[in-house]
């Protein structure tokens, strides 16, 4: 059996996120998704709590029919880029390669002697979660770039709503 | 849909365990299974690591035929008790109460509102990790202490090795 | 008896507080002042200590005739937005309401059903602290912006020099 | 104007503090007290949070009439001995003197030229934290250990009964 | 005997360090190189790890006949600035006076009355770890702005190579 | 040319590693002497900075003329054990093999495929920093179990009194 690990931020899963995934499934038994910068929410960065980013998951697996093949782990940063694959590891299940399209993802791995797989972004203009973050900022259409079921989740947490807010926020507060 | 949260240790996952997961999926539509000191591992009480809990809790949730409906979250330890039970809201999907048998995360949820449910332990004098671990220390029998599947996966793995090696370990170290 | 509770960096204590805190007063029996990013000092964002802006506002909860019904407590940052509110709570005394224009301090202290009051910014574009520090660091006059009480203070402090070093710093060291 | 500094735990307030705080009020103008372990609660070592620590300390200051000449400091630790001082004094105003009868933290502002004073404990066997949360342990009675505006208040807010859980949930948790 | 303290984060090793070295050599017995920012390592702002700098600052030393004169010792970062220089004190031999260029940390070690001896920074326009950087992105010639043994090593390592990746991964990922 | 890293808390440096570090240079061209647990101190298992540690481990190296071929680096703890060794790798040069007599850090540089090599402790029973600090304690003599060198320079500041004043502090101090 072999398992193949994701890292994102997800904030939010995009169509992106989903290339990558069924790339992943049809080349391994098991995909393990890792939730980055796991302890940030409520920041324009990352306005989904680490269990918002579980559930959201979660419901695309669903609808892909791939939750019994999916171990999905929030990693919380370490701020201390050459002890984090370390914790990778130590936080989920073993795995035989790390597929990413960040370049400083696969820096470090490599560090570790870890089979790392470049991911090409399809898209990239498009389906990145700060291009989704700004549609929404300007109040522009973002739907067609999530899937259906996380665009229903978005909206019933209240996402645009959380986002405007946060900057709201942004704007005023003083440096 | 109901979710209840159970949060452990699982050092190993034991029958106690067993019960208290079998009670909650009964009352609720999903559980959420919580790994309480998530950053810590090779240690005597806690020897294995949070990615080898979640494997060693998906094959016993697989046996049970529940795994579609068991998150299973990783927690790392915040040493501030107060702000502890925030660290699991943030972590976890929205859950309706917490089972526990713990009477410190009863008292931390209550502190926030949240309902709690007080689980009674069943054979808590052998069902235990550490007891589990005292007797691996002793070169005693533990087979019928856990599940077979959670057995197999222990000695795959070495457990009983590495606790070997770790109170080697204590026994040498100066304090 | 009624507190509200009330949280600013205070760098430094402005007109705009001073504000905030009398109505504050005049709807409560006593108030909190919750002294955000306690840990950082020496810093263009926050040039004085924790235990400088106690002394600060004390100065002036003094000369306001206050300082027995004031609770002034530092808070120390923790990165981890959802867990904030927790660790306020865990850090004053109870408290019934936030009074707060921080839209971010609003958001959280929602997510924990705790009662929130927003607070209108009077003379936003003049009472802020960091309209105070860059016009010092430009040397234009700021001290009406200010209680006369604390213009003393910090003449007495070397708050302009400090800030003034602290640019020079930002502006030499490397990126 | 001079200041003394006392730092304690409070866990809580009793007669040998103050014991102390009478002596640094008589030989200072205004008196710092620190909370130490600011970060820590629900625990045996430290039942009350820092807020309620916080409340109790100004419930007595109050009935001392003191209560303007006391600036109460939440201190959290920082697990790093040589550096604590520092942050001690980071987060209080200006002091002259530190009074305390604790050998290290006498050693360590000795590292950084401060005056230290050695306070002697009054009847150390009964005026004592420890000894009083042994008491409310075994039942016993506690109450001329500690002023009684201070029992009056740990009672509303239910300290023993929070002691006795917390040590039930000590002598059942797995090690 | 005496020694001096000097604090960078050699990112990496240039000429302006090493004029202020060769000063400080001519003013004590022994120089304490402090490595700053020793926990990052992978990022744009700081490519090198700790034990990369103390390799490369070991290569010079020795080109020098002063490595029996040096003690390098890297040295975390505590994001709580009126606490460093504590940290600093902690984690390095008995100096007697701190050389910088830096007006912060001139202005933290003053704070605990550390003699600070002020360096002139040496053609600061060129001799500084960012102009480095920068060229090397630019791929310009950066090879005159340090020591030769130092450009050796870090083609060695890959230096150019990893800035570009870091650069790369800049550019792609979210904000 | 080969290195080997040998790590320990040196609390204080004794015999044993005396011993330890002989076989290593013996057996490589250079040593990296890592010192654990950097970031404790004025404690009774970690009573000497890990600023006099430096200084202690010069002073014997230096008296072995064996200065030049060691590279001392403070290393802090980290509480995440399956993370500790990717500090270590961070913070020090690179390294071939680790010596270790410490059946932790051999099973945990094992889990990352780096070559290990058990160390046999000499006289065990007597050469151990826990030893010699109870030895202090008691009033024993304990100067034959360190380098002469080190035990004039522990003399010289004052190592037994430390440990004295430190005994006192944990007897007093309430748990």
């Amino acid at each position: 059996m072999t398992r193949g690990l994701f890292i994102g931020r997800f904030q939010p899963f995009h169509n992106g996120h989903l290339y990558a995934i069924r790339r992943i499934l049809e080349e391994n038994d098991e995909i393990i998704i890792g939730i980055g910068s796991a302890q940030d929410s409520y920041s324009i960065k990352n306005p989904l709590t680490a269990g918002e980013r579980i559930e959201m998951i979660r419901i695309i697996m669903k609808s892909m029919g791939a939750l019994d093949k999916s171990i999905i782990v929030p990693i919380p940063d370490i701020f201390e880029n050459m002890v984090w694959p370390a914790r990778v590891i130590e936080l989920v299940p073993k795995f035989e390669k790390v597929y990413s399209g960040n370049e400083l993802v696969l820096m470090l791995f490599e560090q570790f002697g870890i089979k790392t797989i470049r991911i090409k972004h399809v898209s990239r203009e498009e389906y990145q979660g700060s291009v989704i973050r700004k549609k929404i900022i300007k109040g522009e259409d973002w739907r067609n770039l999530v899937p259906n079921e996380v665009y229903l989740y978005l909206n019933k947490i209240g996402f645009e709503e959380r986002i405007k807010r946060l900057v709201k926020h942004a704007s005023e507060v003083e440096v």
